[in-house]
């Protein structure tokens, strides 16, 4: 979900306050997922994604089925974005009363394709009615390797940073929306996020591939997460940005909900990595750059830095 | 959470429904938690929450240190139900402009306050904006021995009914409120549901407690699902239903959210249960009836059969 700097704030003050209380074996706030391990070196990962009407989603531009499936899409591709196998969700459903009929028959059977296309168990949730409009909140749970978890942590200097498939897309189709053209093949893109979960499984059994998260706020914002968390900085370049068919490099870098994998890899093993993942996906792992020992994220635009004047968050 | 017939007939065909897909090793819905057996005998629980403004609260009925309290109690109340000891949530917030800043740290200092006496991390969650009201999702992880584990489907003929507390303050609270009295001491029980976290893990840990759940629909309702899944019958007592001061019969009976725990137990067992059960928490296990092998539920007053004229659901 895209974020604005003050959400971003407060997630931040309560991950703090709350560090204070016990941990209960869980790693918690801070990456895609919070991990706990459980037998035989095996962890479970949780994750939950929130979409509003009006603020994720208009009624009026996407189906009903459609959102049941993106509801499901966006928590798996956390799940993905550490390595883990999505194994089940608890759906959370409030309801006006003039989607509580067909409305939610369609949303359901969006949410039911899409968990019987990934293999997911629906195993809780909550239904209640909603005095105004939609909200859907899922959890997915996730099993992993714990030795193999991909977390934000783990970039190091030196590290190749790739993107695993193209940017924007997703971008321009909401620009697409709320300029009312809810037709175009790029706002379908936008309603149908594809969760890289075979991706993020493969790549998570890569040790060469050290951190790793989903592209949910763009390229710009969430290569802070990583920066962040492992105390490094990145050298990213523009023209290297994956643009898809429509979008430009603003696009690419700052619009969000492209649900595709961000990742660093040991350069020694970044060519062999890409070309791999090449013949496996028949799409490329897309290098944009590499992570330096420093704390900044400076961006070049053919070999010379650049303060591109999209830097931040994108607003439409 | 109160539920409408409908909503209970919407939650059984997605449970139907979603019955096709792999488990992946998940007992899933039907009871008040997910269960997933992990290690050495050990299990998870999962349950998910929602609390709508305007559905579930009032936003001038309650403080918002109140409602972040409530919103963790609901969910320990589901995870206690099954005899299991919480360890974690995730806490996801839709939330308007008006409520995102001291609102919203207010709401987050009461869940802290009850994270911090039950012992529950938090492991993670959403923020998001809402263009109209507040919504609340928790999702609540347990642990049990799962050897140990309550369910709603273990109740067997001859079986006492018993429930855990006085019932219908918060029904009386409820009443109160929705009447613009927000002041009195019964709303005050109705906005502070104290989950009973440690006569669940108690209760599971006694082979002679069979089926339990806890009354958040209310005993006349939530007994219903004991029955179903038990594939049995029983018979009540009216007069032996314990009512709340405050409270009547119907209110006791109907009232949701009183959020205390109804349990079947070996009748041979029954009276030390009740006993033990005093000295550990000072407070009695009421018996209220008994299983049958039929598949009805029997209502008596002294004896009699009767049909309370509050059968079914109690709407204000």
């Amino acid at each position: 979900m895209i974020r604005t700097m003050t959400e971003f704030d407060f997630i931040r003050r309560i991950a703090a306050r709350f560090a204070a209380l016990p941990a209960n074996g869980f790693e918690g706030i801070g990456d895609d997922c919070a991990v706990l391990p459980v037998d035989d070196g095996e962890a479970l990962l949780f994750t939950s994604d929130l979409l509003t009407e009006g603020v994720h989603f208009l009624r009026a531009a996407t189906s009903a089925r459609e959102l049941g499936r993106k509801s499901l899409a966006v928590n798996l591709s956390d799940v993905a974005a550490m390595g883990g196998r999505p194994v089940a969700t608890l759906l959370s459903l409030s309801l006006p009363t003039d989607a509580a009929g067909d409305w939610a028959e369609e949303f359901m059977q969006g949410y039911y394709e899409s968990s019987e296309r990934f293999g997911v168990a629906l195993v809780g949730g909550d239904t209640t009615r909603s005095e105004s409009g939609i909200v859907i909140d899922v959890t997915a749970i996730g099993r992993a390797d714990a030795a193999r978890i991909k977390r934000r942590s783990d970039a190091r200097a030196g590290d190749t940073v790739f993107v695993a498939g193209e940017l924007g897309a997703s971008g321009a189709g909401l620009r697409d929306i709320l300029a009312g053209r809810y037709d175009t093949p790029l706002a379908a893109v936008h309603r149908n996020p594809q969760p890289q979960v075979a991706e993020g499984l493969w790549l998570g059994a890569k040790p060469e591939v050290h951190a790793m998260m989903d592209l949910s706020d763009g390229l710009a914002s969430d290569i802070r997460h990583i920066l962040e968390r492992s105390h490094c900085g990145a050298v990213l370049d523009t023209e290297r940005i994956p643009c898809a068919a429509g979008a430009d490099t603003r696009l690419a870098a700052c619009g969000g909900e492209d649900y595709k994998l961000l990742l660093t890899a040991d350069s020694a093993h970044a060519e062999r990595l890409a070309t791999d993942f090449l013949k496996e996906f028949g799409e490329p792992l897309y290098p944009v750059g590499y992570i330096t020992a420093g704390s900044e994220l400076v961006w070049h635009e053919n070999g010379r830095p650049v303060e591109p004047h999209w830097q931040g968050f994108l607003h439409f």
